[in-house]
């Protein structure tokens, strides 16, 4: 599978001409090695070239973990007093290459370019990131098991969520137990920092959980998801606890309508836009236009939010393949959010959603 | 807090005839803000200027809590159609600001920095890094209180770690054990992910914790720490269940005598050096050198790992108010790892350490 990848890009270089690729993000590092870990500031770079073997660039302690997972090529560890930047010259020297084109991905540091523009001083840099994300975007078959066992975990994540609720309880208190559960069962790293609001509290998109304790008639809304294997899940769910008020009731039927146009709206083909543009025509059309303040969903994959942005102006075409989020919602400051979200893959026929956890409206009574 | 901080950075600029200053690092955002949050992809930034009223940029659905705390300047928000750069243009024409000069992060993407060229045709980058660390360096009282708060809390995360030891319990059990109890306490995110090494797996220094399950006479390796309030801790531990071998104890109190050694280094004026060569001459002089791959710490505060660089080759002395790490290691691949690790204070007479768990050779009994 990696080396299928690298060829991919080794392809690309031939067609463009470009002497060298610099991988240095984790996702792409992650997806073009096999290997996943944060070297926090410390180098950890994949080096393609169209013709010559490629090599990792690690910190020495990482040599070890690195060998068990990458066959393709050479690993080249440094200790914390060397600069790395010379035994990749050196590298480069020993496999006779003359470096004037060279391939980074846009997210790269100033230093490092600054780096990079000092090891080979007459360098062109251009970008890489279409020629990776173009691959990342379609994922195979075994990218999409995994998908979907993450998917299935941040169902049962929503489940023991809405399980711990009671009267009185904290949102810190219940995404203790969301996140004690999952751990339990070997997931090491949430996609992100998981969200449990109650009541006023979701109508901030972005509010943050607290010592906010749980009253009959609140929302509780849930966005939360693992890393599994290195790829993320992202579901969030909106339920009412012991009752529901008629205005929020209606906002929550207009949310689900929104989700469910929009997933309607995905087939191989249909243009990313119409998705956001299909639930918000329904959140528009009931008054709530204003309350919708983010795009319809992001791509979804080895990163939580990964490339294309689903919004109203990216016409690019849904592919097989693809997986993202769809997720509108609605903010009413200081008093309601409701969000319904689903990570979607894009099938020959249509689509099919990996969330799988019920969205009907749902009232959790009161234990 | 925020304004002191502001001022020395206009100061600066006067200075060294600089026009504006961008951050966008997380870190930094949150240094010149009080403001933290994760934007993503999305630009979240705050622009200074020598004399004009600053500004923030921001996803427009951040603007709502950055005015609860952000009261210094504008704040400019953006939806996710819109071009932030135009608003940054805009917003400096405004002002009437002729940017000729402007200093950015070294961190900074590639792709920012072609955004800046492109948004300020003429202008010329130097680096804002050392501005801003020089200040970060050192701590204020108030950021002390809360870096003793968290390693506080990263004590209990030790304690809860061996009450939960017993025969056959698996390392991610005890880790979920731990974030479990520390989350109930209302905190949100770790500082890294939580380590869990059981026996032989702590003999890889980036190991990662999985189903191992636990025996008797296993060493135990705790890493962990916490974010609180926007401010990190990170400790280690390492303990032995129900018995110790001979070799691991005499490994074991070589490394806390390396600790120890480092530690009363620790003083104002003395160079960082040396913290790293007083540790590595115990190891090296028992023979371990070769397993202690590691520079002996780092700088510790909004980041968990920030700098300084606590490696051989620097030089710089250490000043009252510097937060950072102390921990040695000894790793011996798939047998043993022994690391300790604190994190300590520079005060005016020597240094204090802010984590307290105890250190001495600990035998966790058999329930």
């Amino acid at each position: 599978m990696i080396q299928q990848r690298s060829k991919a890009l080794k392809d690309w270089m031939h067609e463009n001409h470009i002497d060298g690729i610099i991988c240095q993000s984790r996702p792409n590092v992650f997806y073009l090695t096999g290997f996943d870990a944060d070297p926090h500031e410390r180098l950890l770079a994949k080096f393609l070239f169209p013709q010559a073997k490629s090599f990792i660039v690690c910190p020495g302690m990482e040599v070890n973990q690195i060998e068990n997972i990458y066959k393709e090529g050479d690993i080249i560890g440094y200790n914390d007093t060397e600069d790395p930047w010379k035994k990749i010259q050196n590298a480069c020297k020993k496999r006779n290459l003359h470096i004037s084109k060279l391939a980074v991905e846009q997210g790269i540091s100033w230093e490092r370019v600054k780096k990079i523009e000092k090891t080979f001083p007459t360098v062109e840099l251009v970008e890489v990131d279409h020629a990776i994300l173009s691959q990342r975007i379609i994922k195979s078959e075994g990218e999409i098991t995994i998908l979907q066992e993450a998917a299935k975990l941040a169902d049962f994540g929503v489940e023991v969520g809405i399980n711990a609720l009671k009267e009185g309880i904290s949102e810190m208190e219940v995404l203790a137990t969301i996140e004690f559960e999952l751990k339990k069962k070997g997931i090491r790293e949430m996609s992100f920092s998981t969200m449990v609001l109650f009541g006023e509290k979701a109508g901030d998109p972005h509010g943050s959980p607290g010592s906010r304790t749980l009253k009959k008639g609140d929302a509780v809304l849930f966005d939360l998801g693992v890393v599994l294997k290195g790829y993320c899940s992202d579901i969030t769910r909106t339920v009412f606890f012991d009752h529901v008020k008629k205005e929020e009731q209606e906002v929550y039927e207009i949310v689900l309508k929104a989700q469910e146009r929009a997933l309607q709206a995905c087939r191989p083909g249909e243009p990313i836009s119409q998705l956001d543009l299909a639930a918000r025509q329904i959140i528009s059309g009931h008054g709530y236009g204003d309350y919708f303040p983010h795009r319809i969903g992001h791509g979804l994959g080895i990163e939580v939010h990964e490339y294309p942005s689903f919004n109203e102006t990216n016409d690019s075409p849904l592919q097989p393949g693809m997986t993202f989020t769809i997720e509108p919602g609605i903010y009413l400051p200081n008093k309601l959010g409701v969000r319904i979200e689903d990570d979607v893959l894009i099938t020959e026929q249509g689509f099919k959603t990996l969330t799988k956890f019920p969205k009907e409206l749902t009232i959790v009574p009161t234990k």
